[in-house]
């Protein structure tokens, strides 16, 4: 008797789930379900009602029809170049424009999030606890019959298929947007300040303050900083080689770095960031940025020889924070715009009204940050070629070949193309497989679900995903139903929107999270946007003046030509002799090494947390 | 010679300040000097030009003669009735007032502040170090010749005399607002949730999330709250007294009381805040709102039957939240204000545009929300009188004559005047002292500075300032110089405005802290204020739907009047019988006892930092 009851209760446990499993509310409504069986949209905002806001009221169908959508956005966005000229060229109309793209995208960023790390629904933890990033969609529910709700099958294709079916490069193919390897090293530097997943526990746990902080210049928290510092008129620490200012070395500070040991002691370079010894790619940019630092320095002293070296220290990291976000906006964002019209950093445009100077890290912005495929299969150095295997833990080839040399290398030399399926070198694949893990962990909402929230039109067919045939037909074979395809798959495999990068959700997502950030910076705030808080009208033109072209040339000796585009004539290699697998050899010792150093479970797509630094509090 | 060289030198100091000690930049300009010789004025965004930003532009001109003065708004408000009547009962012109009001008000906090604890420029450590208070307006400048600058005498009044003159109660004279104690045992409670200076280190170091998060029920941090918490369907722990519900005592949690020693153990009840052992008046409105929030978890349970604890919890603490920013604005703010305009809690009002939900404490607010003359010198529960410090660490008068008792009783005693001098109870004049001596550590600026600041007509005389002439004489010749008064002393001695219950700048000052506080909450964010978001429509309209009244009804046995507000023919009681000095030497005891406590310096002035709270990095 006993049993037959535990039998009937197993049977109606396989037949009940959660009915948010299939995310019967429509238009980003909220879905509860108050007793397992029964659910409940909530339309609060949305602009629909109905009993799953299915019905638009009047002025919402207004709005949709005079509403421009995303693609024919892009288009004028990307044609009618001598229009652009025009805009670009007056300034209250570039202004204007601006503040339209702004208001747009950063509406779109829900701050603060109701949803933290697993959690589904709002609460104060959400709020307040900052051990983990913020997410714009909750979790699938738990228990649901498939793992993206009730579409598609109950198992998840291996990630090991998906790598070897979509991800992994078979020839190297150049990107079509001509962007150089200086672009991704700038961009593995500049994002590793906000992006800091906790190493021990994974996502989404995190351990940074999640907005543009430099705290990969200065350190994270007040007793690295202080560690970094000189205490003499506001500088940094250096070192010197030949004569170039280089960060300090390791028996000039106490702050430690991931796995320093590594590397020769000449070349124990100690970063802001602990886990910068990694790649010499790091030194490159701490090294300008760090000879920024305390060039700013001199002219605040210069303009402010009263002032004390606490007063300089700080007033050059704000300096250096809108230098940031200036090269960041107006070089870097534009170069994957592909637009013609000329972006525009300008606080002015979030002063009026009372605009959020605060900002969030969502799960969904670091992984669609994962750009690994630009990566080529080997970078040259000063006339020698390496393996992305034989740069790990070696500063060498950049200290040798000099900044100078090691600018114009990188601005020379074709990066990857990322977007279209089959992209990722053999040295960064791995990357690819966390991501995806990464995603299932999170329980993430499908790809289609993250187009409609951001107001794309939702992909119906696998060929209009990726714009082809045959990885749409196995991707049909592996995940059956178009609305169950993954997140990160969907942001990887959709065929690229030109002349961008990537693909259209890429771009239209992390448009909006990025801008948030940018623009969120507490700088941009009326009562801090004036002359006196850099140190004088001088130095605040420095800011408003710097570009990527002459941030390089104020550092870097001999003015090198620096670009994110490659130059006409450009050429790329592929990995061919056998010296590459020599040298591949010897690194793979060094990352064994690595991974079994104590505490440090370090990887380049991992940020390192020094054991100094306390865990928050739970 | 080298002699000759040294006393030169020191000459030179001896006459040399910085400049900006005489605050020559007009208009809330700023002011740097970067020589220590001349200054620079920095106009920017403040409508006005020149080397001293003393020329308005036209358009400043226009706005300033077009903007009513605070005082003809104030008049306004508090007087035709008949016109707020219709008002107050038209909901659109009453939700586009308040919003009218929270546009100015908000509008004239600067959040993120650039200064914050000392530091007089703005800097990344203002805008991250949370382990400081933040400020309105920068310190004056080291080094000046006087403590405000340059105005007034080089050394301030003894503390002691100005509390012997202008602070010491005399007679206890009532409030002419009629405000009932229940108001200041309010204020007691709801304010140590953000005001939680920290008890080693002093003012400006805290310890707190600087906003309304109801850490004073719910405890700061996870740790504390799980040990508060039940773990079944959401409640927190109770201990039951004749039936009745009340906060657990000691031997039913982890959770830690500063001094709790020193009550007997069947009252050793333990609270979200660790210094509430202190007041039997903790007791009351902790009880209230543990009671509530317990109701709370039956009314989600029930709607949501098949939520777990967890959700049942934070939902609670949602709704809990909503409920307290309702009875804040609309009880309690609507009393402060003296206003025939209904104020109004409207999350609505402040969902367009990109409103900051964020809030900062600063020292400005902490020091003028003293309002410990509201005290009477004693108070009747349940048919007894007792003296302040006979309640200290007593809560038998609140258990033994229960809850229903208390309120009736508290609300039916009149509170003590505030404004206008000789106000301040035996029993919290140190208080005041304290506060006085905070200023002075801070090295904040003048009491007319901020009038300035918030937009209001300084004063030219100290009778101006009083509105009587004895205290203005004493007070003449104490600083010397209206402008030379300082900020805590302005706040409280001067004169009342009428219907309120603090003179003009008080109000002024605190009104925009208060609302940006409780405005900035994110429950007001539009993807968070919806009925999901608190279990369900009909949760949300006990929101809306609460006031002291309705709180009080649904929590304490048979409905007890409840109201800020004394009836007609409350009277009140002067110390004379020989009782309450006897009480008063047992309590002395009590508090020496309190004092020398092992790391324990509690007072009811400053709150409780147990040593579990993990230090956060300075």
């Amino acid at each position: 008797f006993q049993q037959s009851i535990i039998v009937c209760t197993t049977l109606t446990i396989s037949w009940t789930y959660d009915p948010c499993c299939s995310f019967p509310c429509q238009h980003q409504s909220v879905c509860t379900s108050p007793d397992m069986i029964s659910y409940q949209c909530d339309c609060t905002g949305t602009g629909y009602y109905g009993d799953e806001c299915q019905h638009p009221y009047l002025s919402t169908r207004i709005k949709k029809w005079i509403k421009p959508s995303k693609s024919t956005t892009h288009y004028i966005l990307t044609h009618f170049k001598w229009v652009w000229t025009i805009v670009n060229n007056v300034s209250w109309l570039r202004k204007t424009l601006m503040k339209a793209v702004l208001a747009m995208r950063v509406s779109s960023v829900t701050e603060p999030s109701p949803y933290r790390g697993l959690s589904s629904y709002p609460s104060w933890s959400a709020y307040i606890n900052d051990t983990m990033y913020v997410r714009t969609l909750p979790p699938v529910p738990t228990n649901c019959p498939t793992p993206m709700g009730v579409k598609g099958k109950p198992e998840l294709p291996e990630i090991s298929v998906l790598l070897e079916k979509f991800f992994k490069r078979r020839t190297f193919q150049p990107c079509p947007q001509r962007t150089s390897v200086l672009f991704p090293f700038f961009a593995q530097h500049f994002t590793h300040m906000f992006f800091k997943t906790d190493p021990m526990k994974g996502m989404p746990y995190q351990w940074g303050d999640q907005l543009v902080d430099l705290s990969q210049i200065y350190g994270h928290g007040e007793k690295r900083q202080h560690e970094l510092r000189s205490h003499v008129n506001g500088k940094l620490k250096v070192s010197l080689v030949d004569g170039h200012e280089f960060p300090p070395l390791s028996n000039q500070t106490t702050a430690n770095m991931s796995n320093i040991n590594l590397l020769p002691q000449e070349y124990q370079f100690v970063f802001g960031h602990q886990g910068f010894s990694l790649m010499p790619t790091f030194l490159i940019w701490s090294t300008i940025w760090l000879r920024e630092h305390n060039r700013i320095c001199d002219l605040i002293k210069e303009e402010n020889p009263a002032w004390d070296d606490e007063r300089i220290f700080q007033t050059a990291r704000l300096v250096l924070t809108g230098e940031t976000i200036k090269v960041v906006i107006e070089d870097y964002v534009q170069h994957l715009s592909g637009f013609h019209y000329k972006l525009l950093y300008d606080p002015e445009l979030v002063q009026g009204g009372s605009h959020s100077f605060h900002n969030q890290i969502h799960v969904e912005f670091q992984l669609l940050y994962h750009w690994h495929a630009l990566m080529p299969d080997q970078i040259e150095f000063n006339g020698k070629s390496y393996t992305m295997k034989r740069l790990l833990f070696n500063p060498e080839p950049v200290v040798k070949g000099g900044l100078k040399r090691t600018i114009e290398d990188l601005s020379n030399q074709w990066a990857g193309q990322v977007a279209g399926g089959k992209t990722q070198g053999a040295a960064t694949l791995h990357v690819a497989g966390l991501a995806i893990k990464n995603g299932r962990d999170l329980r993430m909402q499908s790809f289609n679900a993250y187009k409609e929230k951001f107001e794309m039109k939702k992909y119906t067919t696998f060929q209009e995903l990726t714009g082809e045939e045959e990885m749409a037909a196995e991707l049909q074979k592996l995940y059956g139903d178009i609305d169950a395809v993954e997140y990160y798959i969907g942001i990887m495999l959709e065929k690229r929107r030109s002349p961008q990068l990537f693909g259209e959700t890429l771009t239209e997502m992390g448009s909006p999270y990025s801008l948030k950030g940018l623009y969120s910076n507490p700088i941009n705030h009326k009562d801090w946007w004036k002359p006196s808080t850099f140190g004088g009208q001088k130095i605040m033109d420095v800011i408003k003046n710097t570009n990527l072209q002459s941030l390089i040339c104020r550092t870097v000796e001999g003015c090198p030509h620096a670009s994110f585009t490659v130059p006409d004539g450009a050429t790329y290699r592929l990995p061919s002799d056998k010296q590459d697998v020599e040298n591949d050899r010897t690194s793979a010792i060094l990352i064994e090494r690595a991974r079994n150093a104590d505490a440090n479970k370090y990887m380049w797509t991992q940020d390192a947390k020094p054991n100094s630094i306390p865990d928050k509090e739970l």
